[in-house]
């Protein structure tokens, strides 16, 4: 295995375009990817294109080569990975081992996924086949519902607080509030979070992440050929993706994903680095309760301290580790599809030290985290500078 | 890269089962794998799923950790790729790559549909989802009108007569009339397919492949290490993804599929074989028509030429190139996600010399070809014993 290098970015803004198509989300996406890459699309060897449900929300299958072709990328493999909210994060696992392994030279890994043309009746139903649909979903399972249980799980397990959740959404409001790329700017108060409208007790509408239209893509290349693409490339130093089952019933404890522990695992000794190490991190903060227990899961603290962890400032932006600089899912918007590669985009651009007022002060080394459903798939990665 | 070999597979049969889930019939055709391969659960690395639409099917999405942890498999990397009609080709194509370049040594692909759920109208309009939704099918048009055009411009431009079209089916019906696996066992005559009710003119309904559930799996590791699993291991020589733009419109013509072509190109030259080398093939008949552009653009016999080739008997059983002695997504069956790896499954039962019934004379290098919609995805596939 030979090292991989990130050579370029792009994505589009997040937020609801009613104008937009998905296509032309994913195109503008890679036409800056490419941009940012000084690549032509001729230099494209294969599209790894994650999305989640577009069959679902547009009507539109056989995404890869659709979007292919609109990006002027004709002829190349193209495929679509889907991993529920995991899709790209699988799309970006795959395309950069196939680099490592000398498969290809040149990938393109894209996100797109177009959610805001549905009702959000429709949404919440197409959410939901991420779930077991015969053991969870038919008996009324809805994704708020089952991450609400866990919620009160974890608060009777380890004693964390409403204000520990409604912490997290603080936080990644006030970091999304300056990336002007999120999809809701707007910075909320622990008092809002805790008197907002109810989802599922105890998470109100500020505890859940954003119904959102976007798009991202990454150019993947050899290290040893980063520099005919840019003076910047960031390393992908660890990479890893893990399975679990479907129902939370199936669970040993619902308080800990496996799949996000093992992909961890895996991820940091492919790394050569542990937890201590990771010095930020872009977590799949779908709900609140997910960033706290992505935080444990990743082991950046023990079980059961991520709510205090988070109360204590540690992962603000100027805090010992900040998580979420981008405003995670909460703010910056969860197109599912896209977001596991808009994550990657994420860290790029802090390790490269261009995430503008967002810009962390350690920027050498992040971890990206994306997980599908309720934690029967997850991707770690970890990219260095 | 180094050599990968099959060295287990299994199979559902193909047919319309009230009484069967998706993930039952994903459960069978991998247990029936892993049991062909001496294999246990525990060995395997790494799950590729080819699915078209189970979440418009059946309404579950995440289908690659739901059928992993239903077959034993829960922590590996467990991924769905959807390519249309080509979706478990191309989850063959990427798991074959990652063996050959060292990536993972055991991994199992396998590919699941579950159709006769839904209405058949329903079932055309998730058919039609892999078509250009803008640009051909909110027009109209869905994929037996489209096939239907392509095979009049064939006839138009080289004199291809109903009748070649016609002895697909009958060929194609005698030989799954022979294989216990085949959804319809039925022999038809030259005059019944002429004679039935038309879909889309010239194509009757004989001239259409069936709407089935399926699935099967194969198993793939190193050459090198095949002989821990089989006695019998059958070696993947060459093979090759391309992509096209989705509408017909678009196409310079619509009498060759250029991903078909340039796959095949690929996957030759990988395999070091030209087409006159391949002994037999399984090519996707959806629609009689694309079993006669499949040989042309495989390259068997020259632009032109496929309609009378196929009706000299050529193609038949004891034919100078036997085509779809399976009896091929015509007769066999046609669970769009399971195609593209059970003509792999029969493929190797070949090599194999399995086949019974239907076993050909010459059985030592065979070619699969997978088509995603009207040709906007290919991948080409060459086995030898």
């Amino acid at each position: 295995m030979r090292p991989v290098a990130v050579v370029g970015i792009g994505k589009t803004r997040f937020g609801a375009f009613a104008d937009r198509d998905l296509r032309s989300l994913a195109r503008e996406a890679v036409a800056c990817c490419l941009e940012d890459a000084h690549a032509r699309p001729e230099q494209v060897e294969a599209l790894f294109l994650g999305n989640f449900a577009g069959p679902s929300f547009v009507g539109q299958s056989h995404l890869a080569p659709y979007v292919a072709e609109a990006c002027g990328l004709t002829g190349i493999p193209a495929t679509r990975f889907e991993d529920a909210c995991a899709s790209s994060g699988a799309a970006f696992y795959h395309g950069v081992l196939a680099v490592a392994a000398g498969i290809y030279d040149v990938v393109l890994v894209a996100g797109v996924e177009k959610m805001t043309s549905e009702t959000s009746a429709r949404v919440a139903q197409i959410l939901a086949s991420a779930g077991d649909l015969a053991g969870e979903i038919r008996v009324g399972a809805t994704f708020p519902a089952l991450f609400a249980m866990i919620a009160r799980r974890h608060m009777y397990q380890y004693g964390t607080r409403r204000e520990h959740l409604a912490q997290v959404a603080v936080k990644n409001h006030a970091n999304g509030s300056k990336n002007p790329f999120a999809h809701m700017r707007k910075l909320v108060t622990l008092e809002a979070v805790l008197g907002a409208k109810p989802v599922a007790e105890p998470l109100t509408v500020y505890d859940c992440s954003l119904i959102s239209d976007g798009a991202a893509a990454v150019l993947l290349a050899p290290l040893e050929r980063a520099f005919e693409f840019t003076g910047r490339p960031a390393r992908v130093l660890g990479v890893a993706q893990a399975s679990d089952r479907l129902a939370l019933e199936d669970k040993a404890d619902i308080t800990s994903f496996q799949a996000v522990r093992r992909a961890a695992e895996k991820a940091y000794r492919m790394a050569g680095v542990g937890p201590s190490d990771i010095e930020f991190a872009e977590v799949h903060d779908c709900f609140t309760i997910a960033e706290i227990m992505a935080i444990e899961d990743l082991g950046f603290v023990a079980k059961g301290e991520g709510g205090p962890f988070t109360a204590s400032g540690a992962t603000a932006l100027e805090g010992r580790l900040p998580v979420n600089a981008s405003g995670g899912l909460k703010s910056k918007g969860h197109p599912v599809g896209a977001t596991g590669v808009a994550q990657i985009c994420d860290l790029v651009e802090q390790l490269r030290g261009a995430a503008g007022e967002r810009q962390l002060r350690r920027h050498s080394l992040g971890l990206a985290q994306n997980l599908g459903g309720s934690g029967a798939t997850a991707v770690v990665s970890i990219l260095g500078a």
